[in-house]
């Protein structure tokens, strides 16, 4: 059994623009960013109708075996004799065909067990991804044009959020997220096993305080920045988004579209600014 | 507005045995390992029955921060002035009081806005944690006791899984998941934004090919150790877990009673076995 075929190339990784900083020097290039897409599982049993399963945020690539493993290790099939096939459906509101993957087995496929089943939501994104991001926009109050950062303080920020984590140093397990105000003050840190929580303890805390609205912050994460902390950043209204690493193509093109600045790899004497980076002054360093 | 209040301490960490492996070194001490726990998500406008919105695996700590701003951020609620209280609930089938908070809002609910939001499964765990172990257990099929690893062929995986990182390399913005035979020879690997889908592509390659159980498999996942990490391992059958950096409580005890052997921080010249060590052959070390 084989993956079916996209006529689509597969998306791994994508190609954009970033102003690269490192130490005094300024430079605008080319960048490689791993691709993020939606994916919708399907089921069906003979004669039955697919029932969605499950929407994953992925990489594009390897979709066939994304689906039956999935189903795989939710203890939702067994072996390979209970997998007669997969294809591609009809993506609806998602972007290419292998957006959406069915696949066949050859035993009834109890949809009564997934609508059982509370798949823990670490995030969502309506049905999903680029489809949604115009409703998310709509959602999202237009975030202000200011606060404009000095390129100093984004230095200074993960040796602040380093320096908070209590529990990290005790474990290594956590994430992070800080909220800075524009001269780099820590407002607000919180740590969780999961990124998306952290955030959302952090914009919690804002909220149960009453202090809001986020405009006039700085979100510093840190690892990674999926197109689901750039759209939660957006809808508290954050206008700057830090992180220690990598994003993906889809958080800088949500990024984009939503007016958030999105700085990555922030390490060192360094970062890359992938949207609006119209925010972080610069000016020192230009001749 | 404030955190209502648990009689539970807070789980932030937790202490668990260890034996540490360093060069040619062997302690047996014990370790800090991060809290996971499974919290429900509730919302009810005023009148309005309490309706279920998301599981998450979460830290304990800051959980009505945690509800309000997954609210918030997932754009279900506004700002201050919508939440009138946040109480905990029964947890029913969840461990604490604090697994279960319910947010009373000024406005009424929408109910329905979110079940028609597909909010994103990265992966599942029943309702949750825990509660459902037993299930899983049921469900996994037993993993036989060996194979028997040696030490030195588990020091060779990291680097034989970053080497192998095709994609990672250019973005640096992916997780790994690899698949090994007892001696260390790379069966597979595949990446993804999402760590759960670098496993699930990664079990599903071996179900499309026929290639199972995988009883005889070591696995290596380049991040940390989720409990959802565990039980896919072990309902795939795959007897050896290792990871680069940490597990949480939550994994460890999962690990142990599923029957999977738990390696951590394995990186440099050694690891922290945390659940079921027999398999991996530390004689060498033994005077």
């Amino acid at each position: 059994m084989s993956e079916p075929d996209s006529d689509l190339p597969v998306r791994h990784v994508s190609s954009t623009r970033v102003v690269a900083v490192r130490g005094t020097e300024i430079e605008v290039r080319g960048d490689t960013v791993v691709g993020e897409e939606p994916m919708e599982i399907r089921a069906a049993g003979p004669g039955q109708e697919p029932v969605a399963v499950a929407v994953t945020m992925r990489t594009p690539g390897h979709e066939a075996e994304l689906a039956v493993g999935f189903l795989r290790t939710e203890g939702l099939i067994g072996g390979h004799a209970d997998v007669k096939d997969v294809e591609f459906g009809d993506p609806g509101a998602l972007n290419r065909p292998d957006d959406t993957v069915i696949v066949r087995l050859t035993k009834p496929f109890d949809a009564l067990a997934v609508a059982e089943r509370h798949f823990v939501a670490t995030a969502s994104c309506g049905i999903c991804g680029k489809a949604s991001l115009d409703e998310i926009a709509v959602r999202a109050a237009p975030i202000p044009p200011g606060p404009v950062v000095a390129r100093t303080v984004l230095l200074g920020l993960p040796d602040a959020l380093r320096a908070a984590q209590a529990v990290f140093e005790k474990t290594g397990g956590l994430h992070a997220a800080g909220l800075f105000a524009p001269d780099g003050t820590l407002v607000a840190i919180r740590e969780d096993v999961g990124r998306h929580n952290a955030l959302d303890k952090l914009v919690g805390s804002q909220l149960l305080a009453g202090r809001g609205p986020l405009n006039n912050r700085i979100l510093m994460v840190s690892g990674r920045v999926s197109f689901e902390i750039v759209q939660k950043a957006a809808v508290a209204g954050i206008p700057i988004l830090c992180a220690v690493s990598a994003p993906s193509d889809l958080a800088v093109e949500a990024a984009n579209r939503l007016g958030v600045t999105l700085v990555g790899f922030l390490r060192g004497d360094g970062f890359n600014l992938y949207a609006n980076d119209g925010r972080i002054d610069l000016r020192d360093l230009m001749g």
